[in-house]
């Protein structure tokens, strides 16, 4: 339920109006604006009747949240979130860029591969310590050990390091080590995952499932909130379809769609997103014009001999050229690479 | 790496070439046939060209493992595996019926459901305690106390129970009240999950997942079985297409599909693969036609009010009408129904 | 528009409804039933106001046809139409096997792989002349030679022919030729080609899109039907999914679905669907299981050398032994194989 | 067969050259370049061994066209070609915006669409007189008379002017009308439709199909050049699948793939491709940005009462936002908006 208060509404009448909310058993939400204040209800609204909020004399209207994502959509919460990744800002007027290899394999290809996008303009470093593979058969990383390389890479360097969370058990070791924890496309309906990673207070990026609705990653994204966890940034990463020139398909619609309806944050991974090495530039570009709020890519010193990913991973001096065709196109549309 | 020996190799040949492969890093496995003995070996199979086994007396012949799926194949395992769940055999001649309503709600909707189930002849009972839901605000089941209704009803109405396992924190939980454990198709892709259920000695029905393909679940019981657990049951439950009329497309081309390239059981489950409770009963009987082992079937004693999946859960009667057809469809392909 | 009348209603009365329906410019129906006589108005249903037709004394209720596709659907025609390709009735209790190679090769090809499907027991005979072909490069079929030939077998054979006619243009010919004209899956929505066949007066087998939903299957049915030619035969053959697995997702879920809300009789092609060989005979068993009238077969005398569709044609042998083991599944469901 | 001859190699000798490609039986193309002259032999290539090509003294190398589109490929055509629909040039260094409504109404709706889409900077005019339907009872355009109409606001604004041609028999009256035509998705494996275009010297636009990988796209283009029309422009309209939220998934990931393989100019379709009007701006910028030559945009006076596609179609004032924003994202990437 949304009750928007009558301009001049006294602080005692929304401390009053927010008890009584939680005294019946729901969710109270205290939302200021620059006008007015907005309180918000969770839960069974039919107890609300009870209240008579409707003929309160500082109540100017209620109304019902109609979209099922209560705190993810934009109906309590108007403005855009910003969520910071170390000194990293995702959401507002810059356009973020989070890179690097795929795996943390040994820690000169890490450094190497950090430094090559640092020096090129990358706010931020991704690897994988835990990694998701189809097979029981191939590399599923270095776990706790990567998870030390890419920190220590990550403060050589001075860039906030994201990591994937594969396991709710290892949730509290990877937050230790990392800047902002990364739930993979595979379990983005892990709701013990979601569950365990909405209790922590760390920036979560949030994949789309290869085959999720966008309907159902905004309802994930709302297990984390729910959880108690608001610092949650959305990425487009492909979905499975019946082409096979690319490995997903990159559904960059999504991005003017969710930015519509949810104020939290959304990357591109044009890198899985394609499959394809040669059409991560384009795609990046368009990621920048259509509204993505930054991207996430993968760079490696020499893809050649990746243990994972090589194929859609950019060489260094590709990477490069992303950044220097990036900044114009995010200036045509009014933002700054940051 | 498939070694086969020549008719009457001795006892002896047999543990000292387990032995050396045991040696060199490999797994060896010990398959014992009918008219000659086949030896395995798992792993990283060029470093046994060191034993030059294709020169051994006592070897006829020796042949890499070409599926990625070693364990999960026919080619190291040509005959069919029957998993037992209690006293109920799935994977031989009988064809197997497992039914249930979609949550344990109450003890009274539990045991009425339960003995509809098992008056119109089904041989397992099946019923969500912890339940995957799209949405933090729907029923997510009654967890450990569903469990023990579940186990209750089970022991009343002396049938063995199948239930989900979301949580690889509660695999021991649900594995001392079960017969058999779930995994969902949300979760075929949980690789802890799957990790933690490949360490018990219970059978596992593991569905495939909504965007799955056939060989990526194939690879997915990999991990149960590389974990230790070779009692697994794979099960069809519907795909993600671009059709709407149904509420998933079952997709029975993977029964024959994986029957010829996997020794391990199949069942259908038409309840969730269609969505829709009048397609219910013909894509049963379809399934029984073209192989599967059996059924996965949702029956409520009274869907219009159950807490989940009503749509596509069958009446009481419409169950008893589903076995009575699929008896002589069952024997017009060779078998018995349980 | 439905209009129920009352029992014992006289035929001027309804010679006179259908006169004032026709009066205001709607399709009039005449659906007499075994109780009482429905009549139906196709059109502009608002028009029919003007007749205050539920106040006639003759008229026991008035209803409109909820689904789109009038014609197409139960509500005006519940009962199960039946098509009739030369002696050969599809759509009533008997099970019916058209067969044949993709092709049409050469006059020895055809008589062969004709003779081979007739042997064990097909019901008609199909082939192709006209091939529609992704690349320009390819072999697209002989043509009207290619007509001549498949028409001599089936008059050599004692069999009814089926082929796919591409072109408005060519619908006369093919229809002089055949006795049943086949719309490719290509052209299901290529609505100068429906607008042509719904003007002969031929049975019409209509193949599902690769992407059509079944409400699009039946809305391109009701072009026929609208058009005047009510001999249609609907045919399920595969939709384009993800799953790289087989060719097609044979979607058997479209049986079940159609049958409930249409008349017409529905063949299942299991060549087509999986487009794997190995695949053909037992997804041909569960379409027979879950109430398809019949089947649409590829057979080829020698499939390796088959100028199209080689990998999922039959072998004569296989052929002989789906029929074998189609029978007692036919029988099953209360059919049998004609 | 890309033969390369060397620098200076005389104009007798192509001369020669072109003439025993066409003695045996293969079609001879010539393709000068700057520093040397290219010869092309399409057919069986088998037949060209006789030649002996490789010791011809004035040829550099012989080497085979790998891609299946041989005359829509890069191999032979390395260079952008540039189509012109009057003084639209599309290909080359401008950005080519097409604009107008679904279908032709009345002389009024079109002339007022047409007006508003020049105003805000179209340099071409659409708009439907011939259009696919769904069901046979929905609006299927005004044919020959809308043909007359769109001419007649096209020649009044000094407008190119695009429409779709739907059937074999009407290719003559409309490409005696419009400047261009267009292929629908339904379409694009008309193989009649295609032939008959095929034939005529006006340009086409040719859609791509609801779920056609992008190679069956290539391979569509390919029978419109080899039946000898060159001036071919391949739009992306977006594909089927399982996302709801969108009607169909506009799949910008074609743009770059096409571009790298296809000398063929591209556009974008965003209205079709989306289906949701509040995407189409950000869509149609995210396709400038990944390197399209152009948008097809529907625009209309009063989408509220549009006969059909009423849901996608930009207003006025939308129309001229995109175009305003679309102006310095196409700068961003080198290109002007034409």
């Amino acid at each position: 339920m949304i009750i928007v208060l009558k301009p001049g509404a006294p602080s005692e009448t929304v401390d009053e109006l927010l008890a009584s909310i939680a005294d019946k058993g729901l969710k109270p939400l205290h939302l200021p604006g620059a006008e007015r204040v907005v309180l918000g209800a969770l839960g069974d609204e039919r107890v609300l009747a009870q209240l008579q909020l409707e003929s309160h004399p500082m109540i100017e209207s209620v109304k019902p949240v109609l979209a099922p994502y209560k705190l993810v959509g934009r109906e309590l919460h108007p403005q855009d979130s910003i969520v910071s990744i170390g000194p990293l800002a995702i959401g507002g007027g810059e356009f973020a860029v989070i890179a690097g290899p795929c795996s943390v394999e040994t820690p000169e290809q890490m450094l190497a591969s950090g430094r090559a996008a640092k020096e090129a303009g990358a706010g931020a470093l991704r690897a994988g310590a835990f990694k998701p593979r189809t097979s029981p058969y191939e590399f599923r990383g270095h776990g706790a050990e990567g998870l030390r390389i890419l920190r220590s890479v990550g403060d050589e360097l001075g860039l906030p390091v994201v990591t994937e969370v594969m396991d709710a058990a290892d949730v509290e070791l990877v937050a230790e080590s990392a800047d902002a924890l990364q739930i993979g496309a595979r379990n983005m309906q892990n709701y013990t995952l979601l569950s365990a990673v909405g209790r922590i207070r760390k920036p979560v990026l949030l994949k789309r499932g290869m085959s999720a609705r966008l309907d159902e990653l905004l309802l994930a994204a709302e297990y984390l909130l729910a959880g108690g966890n608001d610092q949650v940034i959305l990425v487009e990463r492909g979905i499975r379809t019946f082409e096979t020139a690319t490995r997903n398909t990159l559904d960059l619609n999504a991005i003017p769609y969710i930015k519509q309806r949810s104020h939290l944050p959304v990357l591109v991974d044009p890198s899985h997103g394609t499959g394809v090495r040669d059409l991560v530039i384009p795609m990046a570009l368009a990621a920048a014009a259509c509204g993505a709020d930054g991207l996430l890519v993968e760079v490696h010193v020499n893809p050649a001999v990746a243990l994972s990913d090589g194929p859609q991973s950019l060489y260094p001096d590709q990477f490069a050229e992303l950044m220097r065709r990036l900044r114009p196109v995010a200036e045509a549309v009014g933002r700054s690479v940051a």
